[in-house]
C-alpha cells in the first residue's frame, strides 16, 4: 500500500518514517513538510539516513491523492482538517494524529482549541482510534481519529473499572508525566534543555487540552458523565508517559475482582501487558514500542483504585497506534510492522 | 559553637558538610563514618577538598562528648537511636535526620520500620522538627527529629488547609515524585544509572514509610484523624521533591480564600515562597536551597484542591532543615548559614 | 536455526534477545543465567514479556548442544573461554562477546586480563569480528570474537587512513567517550545514578584494556606497529560511544583525498554511514542501531585529521555487530533482522 | 560597594545574582535586561526570589553612573563594547565577560567575531581576567575582559607546563566537553530537550571562537607561538566543563617532575584543587563552586601528557571568575563570597 505523510517532519512524523521502514505492506511514497520542503529527509534528519533519497515536499491534495493511498496527517490542530477534508473528497483513507476529530460535538473541541470547526460533518464518521476499545469501529472507516498521548495512557488505565466507578462519587484524579519529546519539535523555554533538564513541574493544571477528551471517552465507557481531574507534569527525560490514576470504586468490590476486570477488558488485545496487583510499571520497558504496562494497588478498606499505565507517548500515544489502526482498517494483523520489543537499558 | 555529625559519610551526612562550611557560628569537630574510618574526608568526596585534613573516625561516645557539643546523627533508623540516647546521658543536644524519634506511639514506628523501640522514653521528650508548625516546641528541646523528605514537602503543603479538609470525607491524596539521591548512597539495581535513567516508576505504593508519618503530622494539625493516600514515584533526575497534592475542601470556602490561608500560616517563615493560585512550583528552583515552593489550583465547583509543593530533599528535606533547627535551639537566626540562592539552571 | 544465548542476564544478552525477537531466520531456543536460574526472562527484565514464558536455566553443554546449534556467549571474560572451549567440541558454531579470543597472543590477552589463557589452540581459529574489515574471515569460521565497544568505534573512525598516517610519526590519540550502559549491570559507585548524573570524567586513562586491541587491529590494518593513547570518559547517557580521533597523516594528501578513502574502505558495508568533511556525527542518530557514523575535519596546514565515529555501544558495539556476524557466517543477508532505524527523539 | 549588572537576564548575569546575593561588601543596586524591562527579577526567575522587588531596568549610561560603581557587563559580544565605552567615559570599573576585550589584536577580534572593533584603544587597557596567571594586572586596571569558559578550562590545564611543551613540535589537541548551560539561554535546536538529552556530538571542530584565545594566552606564557587543536563537545548535563588536553613534552622531563611544576605556578591559587598523576577530576566535584580540579598522566616514554581539567562553565567559566576579579581589584580577599562547596551529589 502507498503510504502518505503529511506533515512528516515533526516528531510524531518521523516516527511514522521511523516505523513504516519495517512495514511489509506499506511503503511510504508521499512526504511533506512545509519548513523542509525540497530537502532531503536523511539531511534534516541523520537517524533517517535511508531515506536519502526521499525529499519533503510541500503538501499537494492532487498529487497526495496521485501518489498515496492512505495518509497519515501529523499537521497542527486546524491544519489538520483542511488537509482531511479536502483528501477525503478523493479516494482515500486517513489516520489523523491532531485533535480535529475526537470529539463527538465540534462545540467542545472549539471551546477548548478556540478554533471553529470547518468539516463537522466529518466528525460524524471519524471514530476515536483506540483499538482496544474501539477496534471494530476503527476496521470499518475512512477516517481515524488518533487519541492524544495523555489520553491514551489514562484510558487504558480505567476503561476496565469504569463500571465500577458509582457516577456520583468523587473525582477521578489522573496524575501524569510525560518525558519532553511530548511537548513537540517547536522551541520554547520550558523545552530547552538547561531549563528542563533536573526539574520536574506541573503544567496547565486544570486546563490541558486532553481533559475534555479524556472525559468525553470515559463518560461513553461508563454511559454516565464522568468527572475527571487531569494534571500533567513535565519530567526530565524524553520519551514516556506515566498516568498515575486514582478512583474511588463502588461497594462490594475486592481485591480480587480487579485483574478478571482488566484481563476480560484486554483479551485479545496483545499490546496490553497486565502486570496486576502490587506490581506497578515503569516507562523504560516501553520504550521504543507500541506497548502499555499497566499494574495496581486496591485497597479494601477506602474502596482506593491506585492504577498506574506507562507507554511511549510517541509511538501508543501517536505514530504506533496509528499505524495500529491501520492494520485494523485493512485487516492485517494489528501488531504488523510494531513487533519490536522496548530499548531496555 | 563545635558540631558533630555522626554518620557523615551518607548524602545527609556530606550534605551537612556542605551547609556547615559556611555557617558563621558553627565549627564541625568531629565526624564519624564507619565505613571510610580512617580517610580523610577530601579523598573520599573530592568536593569537599576544603576537609582535606579532617578524617572520618570510628563512633565512640566519650570522644564525641569531648569533642563536640552539637550532634547531628545521619545513620540509618535504628542505629540512630542507639547513638542518640547514649549521647543524651551527657551534655549535649541532638538533632536526629533519621525516623527513630518522629513517631509518639512507639507502637506505629515499630509497626512500620520493624525495630524494637530502644529508648521509647525518649520519644516523649523529641520535637519535630518542621520548624514552620513547631518552631516554639524547637526552642526548647535536647532533641529535635529531623522530618523525612516527603513528610516535609506533604505536609509544607497542606497544613494551611487542614482545617479546611472535613474529617469524614475522602482521602487526601499525595502523589509525590523524587529525584534519585533521595535513595541514598546505597548501591541497588533501581538506583543503577542504567535502569533508572529515562525512566519513571511507581514504588512502596500504599506501603511507605513515611506515610504514617504525613499521617501523624497532618492529624494532629486538624485535631481529627486524617487518612492519607500517598504515591511516591522514582524520578530520572538527582535533587528534588514534588509533591502534588488533593485533597477536597468543605462547603463555603472560595477561591480566594485560598491564599489568605497560606499568608497566614507562613508568616514569618522566610523559607517558604508562596506562589499563589495557577502558579505552580518546579523543583529546580529551589535545587540546593531550603526554600520551598508553593502553588495551587482551585476548582470552586468541585471544591477540589490541587496544591503543589517543591523542595530539595536534601536540605529542606533533611540537612538543610537539621540546620534550621539548630539555628532556632540557639537563638540563631533562623537562616543562618542557609542563605544561599538555588543553582540555576 | 536454534540458538543459544549463555549469560544472557547481562544487557549484551538482553539485547540480543531483543534483536533476536524480530530476526527471521533464527529462534533461541535455550537461554542460561546464573544468578536468574529458574526465572521467567519476562519477570525479570518487563521489556522482555513475550518471553514470558522462557526461563532462564543453568549453563550446561550437554544440553545446550542439544538444544541449539548456534551461541553467543555474553559471560564475563575468563569465564567465556571455558564455556566456548567446550561447546566447540560439539558441533556448533560460536560468537564470543568476551575478550577472551580477541587477541593473537595469549601474552598479550594475559598481560593485560591478569587471567592464564585455558584455550590458546582456538586464538588460532578465531576471526576478530569486524565485518566491514574482515568479512571473508568471518564468513569461513566457527568462533568469532566480537569486538570490545570502544575498539568498533575507533577503528571504524580510522581503518580507512591507517595507509596514510606514517609509521614512525606521533601517537594517534583516541578520546573516546561513552554512556553508562558501557558499563554493565554490575552495581558500583560510578555507576549509581546520583553519582553519575550530570557529571563526567576520564577513567582508566593510559591503562583500559580496550588499549591494546585497538591497537592489535590498527597495528595489522597498517602493517607496521601503531601506537595509540585512548582516553575513555564516562557520560551521563545511556547508549551511546562518541570516539574523537586526531591523527597526523602523511605529506601530499589533501582534503579532497579524504572522502575518497573512507567510500572506497566502506564500500558494500551497509552500516556504515559516511558524513562527511565537517559534519560530524552525533550518537542519537544511532541509538538502538547497528550503525556507524563518521565525520571529520582535515587541516591542510598541520595535516591533522580530526574523524570521529558515533556508535550504539550495545548494538554496533556488542550484540548487533554479534548478529551482523552471525548473518554472515550463515550466507543471510548481513543485516537481517537489524534493518530498524534509531529511536530519535 | 554599589554594583551594576549590564545585561542580568542572561545565565551569567543570573549567575552573577545568586553568587553577589551573599557577597559581604558588593550590593547590587542597578540591574538591566532589554528583554524583560520592568518586570521585577524574582518574577522571571523564580530561584532569585529574594530579588522580587527588584526590576530588571533599560540600560542608560547617566543612570548606570549615578546608581552603581562597578559593572559586570554581561551583554552579547558587539553589544558588550558599547556598553563598556560609554561606561569607562564616567568613574567606574568594569569586569565585561564577553569575547570583545580578551584580545590584544583588534584583527583577531574582527576575523573570529565578524565585527569591527569600536573601542580599540581600550584594548591597551583591558587586562585578560585570569586571576592565576594575571593577578597583578588585574589589581590595577579599571577593565578586565573576564576569560571564556573553554579557555579558563584550557589554560588553567596547560599553564604549568607550556615551558615543557616544545615550540616547533606538534600541535596542542584539547578535547573539550561542556553541558549545555554553556550554550546559553537563546533557544535553538541543538539546546531543544529532547534533541540534545542522551546525545553528544562535536560541534564547531576547527572553527569555535575560543581557538584564538586559548592560543593567544598560551603563546604569550611560553614567548612563542603555541598552536592549539581545539574540539568542543556538547554533552547531556547542565553545567561543567572537562578539557582533556594532550601534548608532548620536551625531552629529560620525568613523570615526578610533573608534580612541582603545578603546585609551584599555583601557589597562592586557592581555587586550583591539583590532584595529582593518574587521579583524574570529575564535574560534579565543582559544581556550583569557582574551583578548578586538574589531575594528569604522564608516560615516560612517549613524553605525552594527558591533563584534564574540571570547572563549573558558570562559575569558574564565566560569572564567579568575574568576582574573583572584582574582589582582587578592590583588594579583598580573592575568595570572598565563592567560598561555598560543591553540590554533590
Amino acid at each position: 500500500m502507498r503510504i502518505g505523510i503529511v506533515g512528516a517532519s515533526g516528531y510524531t512524523g518521523v516516527e511514522l518514517l521511523r516505523l513504516l521502514h519495517c512495514h511489509p505492506h506499506a511503503q511510504v511514497t508521499y512526504i511533506t513538510a512545509h519548513t523542509y520542503a525540497g530537502k532531503p529527509v536523511g539531511e534534516v534528519y541523520p537517524h533517517l539516513h535511508p531515506y536519502a533519497n526521499s525529499v519533503f515536499r510541500k503538501f499537494s491534495v492532487s498529487e497526495a491523492l496521485e501518489e498515496a493511498d492512505f495518509f497519515f496527517i501529523a499537521l497542527p490542530h486546524g491544519e489538520a482538517m483542511v488537509a482531511v477534508s479536502s483528501l477525503l473528497e478523493g479516494d482515500c483513507r486517513v489516520c489523523d494524529l491532531s485533535a480535529d476529530y475526537r470529539f463527538s460535538d465540534p462545540k467542545t473541541y472549539e471551546n477548548w482549541y478556540q478554533v471553529e470547526h470547518s468539516s463537522p460533518k466529518l466528525l460524524q464518521e471519524a471514530v476515536y482510534g483506540l483499538a482496544e476499545i474501539n477496534r471494530d469501529a476503527i476496521r470499518d472507516t475512512r477516517l481515524v481519529a488518533v487519541p492524544g498521548c495523555y489520553p491514551t495512557a489514562s484510558i487504558l488505565a480505567l476503561a476496565p473499572v469504569m463500571n465500577q466507578i458509582p457516577a456520583n462519587g468523587t473525582s477521578i484524579i489522573i496524575d501524569a508525566k510525560s518525558g519532553l519529546s511530548g511537548a513537540g519539535r517547536a522551541l520554547s523555554l520550558p523545552t530547552h534543555f538547561a531549563q528542563a533538564d533536573e526539574n520536574m513541574k506541573p503544567y496547565n493544571v486544570g486546563s490541558h487540552r486532553h481533559t475534555p477528551e479524556i472525559e468525553e471517552v470515559l463518560s461513553s465507557l461508563r454511559g454516565e458523565k464522568a468527572s475527571v481531574v487531569f494534571t500533567p507534569h513535565l519530567i526530565p527525560m524524553n520519551r514516556g508517559i506515566l498516568a498515575t490514576c486514582y478512583a474511588k470504586l463502588g461497594e462490594g468490590i475486592s481485591t480480587d475482582a480487579i485483574e478478571p476486570l482488566y484481563r476480560s477488558c484486554y483479551k485479545g488485545s496483545e499490546f496490553i501487558v497486565i502486570r496486576g496487583e502490587g506490581d506497578f510499571p515503569e516507562t523504560k520497558a516501553v520504550s521504543g514500542t507500541n506497548y502499555c504496562h499497566i499494574g495496581w494497588h486496591f485497597d479494601d478498606d477506602s474502596r482506593l483504585l491506585i492504577v498506574a499505565s506507562a507507554i511511549d507517548n510517541l509511538v501508543k500515544g501517536a505514530s504506533g497506534q496509528a499505524i495500529q489502526c491501520m492494520n485494523i482498517m485493512n485487516d492485517w494483523d494489528e501488531a504488523t510492522g510494531l513487533e519490536s520489543l522496548g530499548i531496555f537499558p
